[in-house]
């Protein structure tokens, strides 16, 4: 994530990680969810928040779930199904259940069907907010799987050319396991940016990046810009423009519609809202094409490469996706989680209305 | 393709597509491929001049082809084998031969189990140019699945913040059906810019675009420039710079060594050449997620929808990946395949060197 996006020091206040466990699981309790269902979300969003994904964490989804289960949005008590089935694809009706807890179900259901065939497909819709795709990517990964994970969502981006938003910003994952090194994770909106960064950047008062938008005509905004009022801007694909290649961020926002929402037999959220947002689990068993063993130390030789690389002036060092998000989960396991002060007053808010046990803060 | 990499009109010469198929197929036979075989090459080589898709097309891939039969690097007779199996998946020695020969090959198997159990992926290594990726994944499109197919070649594209290269193009494509709209064919590098596009630009004079190539030191060049010496620059993956969303580009190359490379069981060219290109190729069976004629309306109405977007202010229409493709195809079925005149020049040296007939131009 950039500077930009982080959370000022001096706007900080950290807890532990326990301790935001807890209290997200009580929040979610009281807004009806079952105690395992409410400790699946809290898992799902207090990982995401350890590995620094703060756009998909605790601070910036938490508050838009427990509205949209107030306002009825949601559905606490999912009875979700599948609908069709082969030995390696399952399609499932989600039944307005939050994607944050039905994903790991699904991507469970994508292992199984791996273990046994080699590899598990799963779709669904009538799906809500999935959160960040790469966690349930992970769970693949963490069953000797690679894993990939795709949501379909509401439209705010604009096709190339176009002035119209078509598509979400339709992120997509994919994770691997590595030997020693850590695992692959790479989990990225097809938008040139992600759309809860933009909630981010007005939070901690940074201005968006040239491409990043387009005005309200669809013109691609090629300045550096403050962040516009809701509703005065679209969003851009990866690429910004055309010559730079917006017309594959584009096509990569297209392929999430086909393989998430078509392949789960309905139409994208802008022609047709009643079906929810979509959602893609993949699992490819490693072991069905090749030793896993042999797998793993090839993941470690070429990520060890990768790190390797000489750097381009002024450049500190050469990443891999994921490698940062795994150093800051260790220093967030050791040190709490960095909240900013005005998400800790929503707790202050939130736990009192709900009855639950304050958040305990370091 | 941008304006900039087309043939000038006063360069064109026209030739017909059974001309043109025949001329390649009897070329292909004389550096000792099968009758069968050189047949599939100069298919997937014309369909993919007939789309406009020059980079990948006769133009620009024959002569090296050729030359690379000619020194022994690609195997006319590959004795190749899958070495791994399960009911979803195989994993494939290629031996050493050409990829736009091989790839048809490796669809077929992907598509045959997905018939039986919903979804087939195989992955190749061993492997040697594969053309245009979207011609083996519209393979699946043809018998009513979402294709997808991706390859992992020799490193010219920095990883982010890096001053060496690690990754090649790594090109990604996916194909589906509508009803009666033309196709998804989405078929993108997932660097900046294609690295034959670079060779299309230099033969027609064009310059290439910011944030397409950084400098030997790894400086991403950020205003338009001429085509540098071989040798002299970098590609950029997709994004161009980490602001614009290079790390996007430079995940999704990652994506394809995973999928491609690490499912083979094998390490990226960069760090073993012996192992070749490795190739990945998906069929997902429409009919194991949702019903066929369903989907298929369900991608017109999304086509239609997308076409009519409003464009941006100077835009004149929206478009979808492959409907411009789709539109080439019409014309150039009618009017000719336009060559550049050095690529006809070409052909007469050839074909007179291999004994084959002259090819016959309109």
């Amino acid at each position: 994530m950039l500077d930009r996006f982080k959370v000022p020091p001096a706007d900080q206040v950290r807890v532990a990680e326990a301790a935001l466990r807890q209290t997200v699981a009580a929040i979610f309790e009281k807004v009806n969810l079952t105690p395992e269902d409410a400790a699946i979300g809290a898992d799902v969003l207090v990982t995401t928040d350890l590995r620094g994904v703060e756009s998909h964490g605790v601070s910036n989804m938490l508050r838009s779930y427990v509205q949209s289960y107030q306002k009825g949005d949601y559905n606490p008590r999912p009875n979700w199904r599948i609908v069709r089935e082969s030995p390696s694809t399952a399609t499932i009706d989600g039944d307005g259940g939050l994607g944050i807890i039905l994903g790991p179900k699904a991507m469970r259901i994508a292992i199984d069907k791996a273990k046994t065939v080699g590899v598990g497909i799963v779709t669904m819709y009538n799906g809500r907010h999935l959160g960040a795709v790469g966690h349930h990517a992970m769970l693949a990964a963490k069953e000797d799987m690679v894993g990939m994970c795709m949501t379909a969502t509401q439209p705010g981006v604009v096709p190339t050319f176009g002035a119209e938003a078509r598509f979400g910003t339709n992120p997509v994952a994919i994770a691997a396991p590595a030997k020693t090194q850590p695992s692959v994770l790479f989990d990225v909106a097809t938008s040139a940016v992600a759309g809860n960064k933009i909630g981010l950047a007005a939070r901690v008062g940074s201005n968006l990046l040239p491409g990043w938008i387009a005005d309200r005509e669809g013109n691609p905004i090629v300045e550096e810009t403050p962040v516009l009022p809701r509703g005065q801007y679209f969003q851009l694909p990866l690429g910004g423009t055309r010559e730079q290649g917006s017309h594959k961020g584009y096509g990569l926002a297209l392929m999430v519609e086909i393989m998430a929402t078509m392949l789960s037999g309905t139409l994208p959220f802008g022609l047709d809202r009643s079906t929810g947002y979509k959602h893609f689990f993949a699992a490819y068993n490693i072991a069905a094409f090749a030793d896993v063993a042999e797998f793993k130390e090839h993941m470690d030789q070429m990520l060890e490469w990768l790190r390797e690389t000489r750097p381009a002036p002024g450049q500190e060092r050469v990443l891999y996706p994921g490698l940062l998000e795994y150093e800051e989960e260790k220093e967030r396991r050791e040190h709490g989680i960095p909240l900013h002060k005005e998400v800790i007053q929503w707790f202050g808010k939130i736990t009192s209305e709900l009855g639950v046990l304050p958040l305990v803060t370091l």
